[in-house]
């Protein structure tokens, strides 16, 4: 007889949720296989009567046939789910419980003898602590940010970057029409992937990591150099994650500044401080939730697929505690406690930033 | 022997412009005229050596032949070239000049015959006043608010209807799988028509217009019932200029919101407003710049192409003060005094808004 | 109590029937009324029992929430399904029958008051003979072609469009950089609206019409004159229905051909006749399907909207046998006899045709 | 003193070729080298006078700037320029000559000290034997269809595979809501990558690829299940080089058929085989030349940046005869002779492949 498993995504939107649900679910079926579609992340595990908007359900393929093409998740999503910190609000006070024990009880009762866990690095450490606790999970690695070490791409990453390139090129055309400097914020708290892939593929003219602190002076005089050469325009990509060097930054400041510093992001910050010392118009534009929609792209779709497919493979190997990984071309497998061990930051020295370096983007260094 | 005439575009960037210029080109060269691209709106004919990045250049059909699917304008455009305020910075002060008399005078020694003035409100204000004084001029409306009366459209409205619907499109994916209340800011200070055609084509659950000042509680009416639906998600357009009834914005407030008000803009005010007062996560995305740029849809550069080869009619009848506009399916003249005697804004009581109204749209009021 | 009506989808694909479905969706359930949606035409009201694949089906806002960004039109289509000529295969042959009374006679078991019939120039003929015979129908006008008279457009023309003009744009980079003639067949078999919008939007060379019989001599002369000035690429835009003036396509030819021309279409045709009269590389798209499917542009979403929610008004009017139409900027309603009495063509001696020749497109005259 | 190179493309277009000059010119020009841009191939070497649109030209930063945007090759290209077997038409006849030695002299009048050689299979054997006559050559692999052994990528591919995936996505609207086998005939001579990509990510229910020969049954029966299941719609994806397994096809036949089958590609050929043995319309569609156009994808932008990049540092290390080559994350250098020495075939017991058949890809076998 078949097995019945579980698949639920965790943490934040990312194109190719739906084309990782789809692989699993076509690759169970086709093994006899019930699947269980688990509600925002661990809570339809946490309560079975949860429900928002659909609550947890069988899924045939029919279920997922035209999915591929959807942004978002069908299962829905929840960044505050972890069981062994559960949040609830209890006579208007926030709450966390450890809940751990009732998900593992929950999981019995359903009668589910493996769960797919598709989510980033936190949806990973949960993973191995479920699975520390005896939970047959697999796990699929999901970040936007490709911050997640272990696997050369993960979904949603090319996507993401699709779309802060798309922008770029649209912020081209009115930057060198309108002799403007343009600054666009895009993800990467701590890893920087998606400004230097989207600074390269934009063209830009300057790219700010938070792996690289920048100096005011060589981003002012990358602009100018531009200027002085007839192009008075620029386009800066600025990683949301982002800061200056230590001592850079303008402490002092009327009271306005300072609350600016603190609602604004990295970009708006940026600009404030570029406007006085350049003669152009400083436009700011954040792209912040567009980069997390959309239908996913080719290569999203197959790779999301692609690990669907075999964290099936995996759960059949009994290979729990591990997670999917792509290893170009193949698919491969690796401890979730390896992936989650270091995240994947952008590497100043790497090949990539010194091809970024030689096509003309400026790292403020 | 062929006219000698010039073209400039002013203003902010408009997805469509570079249509234009062709058209006026193609339809010029046609006729055996030359055509005299000035640089930068009024600042090519303010100063003849004028150079940012090109200059004033004669233009020949092989120069536009690609031009029709750039975002921007070849001959670049200004903000600050009103040629009766004038703006120069002499000793670090700001001096506003009328060098109206100088631009007369350049007109005459470049040998021009006539001017097309390609640009919105502002630069048709300026063509009439140089009309006024004797240029021979006839205007092409360009405005991506839609706030011109007269015509029909105008051109790069709709690309900037479709960036905005994209980004709907996008956010629509993350707001139903996180449940999430997701704010999108347009362009359009005193007009909201990019709100409400976005929000129409995005399928948005609330729009906010500068047309119809809104109140907070059916704005939240709306989202709470839709989450008592089951939909526990809504996307809200709002319109740059949208603002709440008189009254109706909290003035006290800590010194913080004071200073955000200043700093932030309409949709980030209102999610500062609406997050207290929903259970939900509401998020904010500003569209900004992204609206003005692109590669032009086909409407606008069919509409952009036609306006330039009118324009060149025009100036073959003699109908200067005129400006070319669109009564559909014709391209026909106005008298530019009519177009800037009142803005075009959206009647709340129109059949638009009301079908807006059928399919599910609150307006706030 | 609330009436109830039905809503079907006839003929070819079109961007944009889903927009409609749920205006008169949103629309009917805001007055209260019932909502049935029947399945593939009138082969939901020839048979109710029939089913493909879902059958006819109530309709509730939730239903219709999220269907705006689709292609397609969730009630399904058919070309075969007039009911005063129904097709079924008996015995293997193909049998018309008139079942009209037939499905007079569901339309009344199903206790409907109302029909809003969306679809083509075929339907509304068909919409104007059931009402003849006494139901009470409303049309809503659907033509990829734009072929319908009364109304400045319809809805799904637009993104046609859109797609053609995409497919010219990419084309262009390769003729251009390879030295070669694209030819693309669009749709508009009597009517060349498709092909003169993206010819225009696309700054094709030539483009050839149903309404302008083509000669060979003009285009290899645009083509020639091109390559002599530096230019040795060009794009032609082919309507399917585009074909040669009287005589002058080479009737002989060896027995291949002959098939050839019955087999291929207009572009490959005129591929064929041109290859030997230019010393360059001609090659052949033809964009068939593709301008029929993919999410609707934000211009067809709205007016599909409008249309639905206008169509429901009607009924609400008693104005049956009467169809929506857009005379810009209102929704208006113009008898179905009318719209149907005559095509609407491309006028060659229209303001945008003499646009289009002032822009450089030639059109074989 | 600098050195002076030269950079050219050949074979057919492939987007990203744009995104190589500029990562060569930018690397180049930051050495202080001069870049010689060889007009068509290794036309600009045959003849120093040629000139198709431009000529050959010396490559400034400027120049090649807002170039990673554009499909197409600044450079133009040509299939007609192999040294060893030139072209020509002399006396009406097609003339093929030695002219290798003309182009090693032209080489050394330029004063070039190396060639970047930007081209596929074709372009690297002659860059193979040119090199071998003692010209400092370096390689890019340029390949759409992805034929190229020794490198896991190559710029290009990506931006087919969206557009295919792109087509698509539109035809599968179109194919659910009319009941539709829709053919899509991808490129892809000898290598399916192309359809194999694109069917997976567009959900495609068969694929047919050079490297499986298909049988008509397996094919009918996936239709036919489906439809049985209430899905009477299929989406099948056809590389234009599949055929179908020995024997398999109707040899038999009237005699039109036998112009069509010559005169037509593989999916038309299919759809005549597979329409009179499903009770199902047919339709196909050709993607054709589109997908070799447009603007490359982010990934073919930094790919191709990288690539050119790291060709001039292959000139700076002496490495002639090698061409770049993606071995993720790394772009490495390998031999052209391995390169060349076998095609990249999709291996149909490869996992990718098993992933597609897991999400129910059925490859007619």
């Amino acid at each position: 007889m078949g097995k019945r498993i579980g698949v639920m995504t965790g943490g934040g939107d990312c194109p190719g949720l739906n084309a990782v649900i789809r692989g699993v679910v076509f690759a169970a079926r086709a093994r006899g296989w019930e699947v269980l579609g688990v509600e925002d992340a661990t809570s339809g595990l946490v309560d079975l009567e949860y429900r928002s908007p659909h609550g947890n359900r069988w899924l045939t393929c029919d279920d997922v046939e035209r999915i591929l093409t959807r942004g978002g998740t069908i299962l829905g999503s929840s960044n505050k789910s972890d069981p062994f910190k559960f949040v609830t609000i209890r006579d208007g006070e926030r709450v966390e419980t450890d809940v751990s024990d009732r998900v593992m009880e929950n999981f019995r009762r359903l009668g589910l003898e493996a769960l797919v866990s598709i989510g980033g690095d936190g949806s990973m450490r949960i993973a191995q602590r479920l699975c520390d606790k005896g939970m047959p999970i697999v796990g699929v690695p999901k970040t936007i940010d490709q911050d997640l070490a272990c696997t050369d791409y993960t979904f949603g990453h090319h996507t993401a970057v699709q779309t802060a390139t798309d922008a770029i090129d649209k912020l081209q055309d009115t930057a060198e029409s309108h002799d403007r400097v343009m600054l666009v914020e895009v993800m990467g708290r701590d890893a920087g992937w998606i400004a230097l892939h989207s600074a390269i593929a934009g063209g830009a003219h300057v790219c700010l990591l938070p792996e690289i602190p920048y100096r005011l002076e060589p981003i002012v005089r990358r602009v100018q150099e531009r200027q002085a050469r007839g192009y008075p325009f620029s386009i800066i990509v600025v990683a949301e994650g982002a800061r200056p060097v230590a001592g850079e930054q303008s402490t002092a400041g009327p009271r306005e500044l300072g609350a600016m510093v603190k609602l604004q992001g990295a970009a708006q910050r940026l600009a404030a401080e570029l406007q006085p010392r350049l003669g152009l118009d400083v436009r700011t534009t954040v792209l912040g939730h567009l980069q997390r929609g959309g239908s996913p792209t080719q290569f999203d779709r197959i790779l999301g697929s692609r690990f669907g497919v075999r964290a099936v493979e995996l759960i059949e190997e009994g290979r729990f505690g591990h997670m999917v990984a792509l290893k170009t071309p193949e698919i491969v497998s690796v401890p979730i406690a390896d992936a989650v061990s270091r995240p994947n930051l952008v590497d100043p020295e790497s090949q990539l930033v010194k091809a970024a370096r030689a096509c003309g983007v400026e790292f403020g260094e």
